[in-house]
């Protein structure tokens, strides 16, 4: 049975993230911050009332899959396909320069080879779910720098795919199983690929629309064919050995051809009362700041070279791309999050042994700094420039 | 990080509990049932694809959550509590009749007093949301009948408390702990009664709605204070040593009172989409048939025992109360389900090794078959039956 303290804990994260959702809002800041800070203040970094486990884990699942499914929902295919260029010079400029930084700082402070590998990584991987809720609390989902920025963070998702499997195969086995790796890019590729081929076939034929209006006439019957799909299609960008967000965010395209404008809504308030709020919050849970006990060199180092790493390279990738200086400063910044990913590989090569507890301090503040700096910066930026 | 394989999980039992309760649905007979099956054949009973975890759990937990709130808003308190006289001498004899036949079997088949009382226990403790369930399906929810069954059945539960604090304190100790059972019977009461009183309050204080209409606007923030009252509730009931079930229930009561007309059907929309089929396919995983392996006299007995007991005991309590013949059966009927609470005894039991493999098949397999014939014989029953 479940215990009593759990049911505390979900109601605590939930009423504490709104809270102070609310009130960064009212401060004209992204809720976003607020809702992460929630999670830092309630979990290991501060109170220790929640700490990360299994079960909260699924409400997180649960909290991606509504909430990428809801972003999809807000964008057209057609129009986020014409940005897959833009998207993908930005993505790759984004992750080769802060991954350079990376592993220089490395090698100035005489790291070895799979060190520097690891720092380098550690830098170069945006968090999508924090890129898209941005934009979407600054209502630039849907603009040119929006599509493509989200281009950007799919295709950086696959590009961290390849630095992270590298990095592993490095410190595990020593060396890279190119088989392996060239096996999950071309999954990766293929469900991606399809995904938009689906995606497209359901939103330009008509009789799809018809089919689904006629069998899921109901707000409920359209609600469980649009989670079912979610969790399909999270499923089998896993099984692509991409992440469940990438997935979910296709189907939620996929899904605006076929669902009313009341189930939209439907799913837009459930996920921004409920399950964005324990997916966001649950980020700042899994970011435990106790391990960093001191702030050296090093440290600062790595925060200041994630930040001008991504930035950067964002930045110079827009400009490639032909954005405006304004525009492209907006693109370096919207990708400038990290968590997950991050989180998820320092733990590893720490308990690996390969990471020192100062590496990995360095990665978890990174990604702390990184995830609440830049929806703020993003905002006072967005202040000064047009964005079409 | 979650598994695919639990992705798939959540998949398989989202699309299957939908489409067996659509086939039922069909079929003119109950949804639940068709949900309580896709349980069984995705559990461990036939397919073994999914088995009872805690990360299941917790979605059961969510799921019971929103749909007793849905079942809550339904309902009006003060034409509620009108129904507490009937609900408690229907809850009462609905106990006595039950506990009294199990008992009897137990001394027939020359069983113990600890396991008799057990035994008793286990035919006596009505599953209060799939009552709730079915009379939902039935639209009878908001009958004098309805009312009066989910009045019965609250009591029921707190009746069930005592009786289950009684045949583990048996079990245990070899004795009652008369002051932890008079403490937990008290604080459920006066959870229940203030519960009441705080509902009563806000239903009929205009000011207390126009607060939320002035600070909780947006669909969302009435979303955000509907979940988080909910989960109020049933972690308070916990406290009081009541199941959540019944908090949440008066907590749905208390925001009929405040919510908007649309954040109400959003709910229901979402509950009935995912909530619901996730509670109620779960009881399917839960109920493992497996450990029956043959059916036996004493078997039969305790099934016939279940279902003659409960329905002659409601209808008893039903007939004092003065209900129609019809209705009295109704009533009985409509009581008639057991679920979690028995197959929580019956494994403890079976772990303390206080009841033999027969008895503990026994209770599962009579959980079983009064969870999924209840609700297609009310179904029949109700053809014939003018309930007010």
């Amino acid at each position: 049975m479940i215990a009593e303290s759990f049911l505390f804990q979900i109601l605590l994260l939930l009423v504490l993230a709104k809270a102070l959702g609310k009130v960064f809002d009212l401060l004209s800041l992204p809720r976003v911050v607020g809702e992460l800070l929630a999670g830092i203040i309630l979990g290991p970094s501060l109170l220790n009332l929640i700490t990360p486990r299994e079960e909260l884990e699924v409400l997180a699942v649960l909290g991606v899959v509504f909430f990428m499914m809801s972003a999809g929902l807000e964008i057209d295919l057609g129009r986020f396909i014409k940005y897959w260029r833009q998207g993908f010079v930005i993505a790759v400029m984004g992750v080769i320069v802060p991954f350079t930084l990376g592993y220089c700082i490395g090698i100035a402070y005489g790291l070895n080879f799979i060190q520097c590998f690891g720092l380098g990584t550690s830098l170069s991987i945006t968090a999508i779910g924090l890129s898209v809720r941005v934009l979407m609390d600054l209502r630039m989902l849907r603009t040119r720098v929006g599509l493509a920025v989200i281009n950007a963070a799919i295709d950086d998702d696959v590009i961290g795919l390849i630095l992270m499997s590298v990095a592993f195969s490095l410190a595990t086995e020593g060396s890279v199983a190119f088989h392996t790796m060239a096996f999950s890019v071309l999954s990766s590729a293929l469900f991606i690929g399809s995904g938009f081929l689906v995606t497209k076939y359901v939103c330009t034929h008509l009789k799809v629309r018809l089919f689904v209006d006629k069998y899921f006439r109901s707000p409920t019957s359209q609600l469980v064919l649009a989670i079912s799909l979610a969790f399909l299609f999270g499923l089998l960008a896993r099984v692509a050995s991409l992440h469940e967000i990438i997935g979910v965010f296709i189907a939620g395209m996929l899904l605006r051809g076929l669902l009313s404008w009341k189930v939209e809504g439907e799913i837009f308030d459930f996920t921004f009362a409920f399950f964005a709020l324990l997916f966001f919050s649950y980020i700042g849970i899994k970011t435990d700041l106790r391990v960093i006990t001191q702030i050296s060199d090093l440290i600062l180092a790595v925060i200041v070279a994630a930040f001008v790493g991504k930035i950067l390279g964002g930045f110079l990738g827009a400009k490639i791309s032909r954005f405006t200086n304004g525009e492209a400063l907006i693109v370096g910044i919207a990708m400038n999050s990290r968590a997950a990913v991050e989180l998820a590989i320092a733990s590893a090569f720490y308990s690996l042994g390969i990471f020192t507890l100062e590496l990995f301090s360095a990665v978890v503040l990174m990604a702390a700094v990184t995830s609440i700096v830049t929806p703020i910066l993003l905002k006072l930026v967005a202040k000064y420039v047009t964005v079409t």
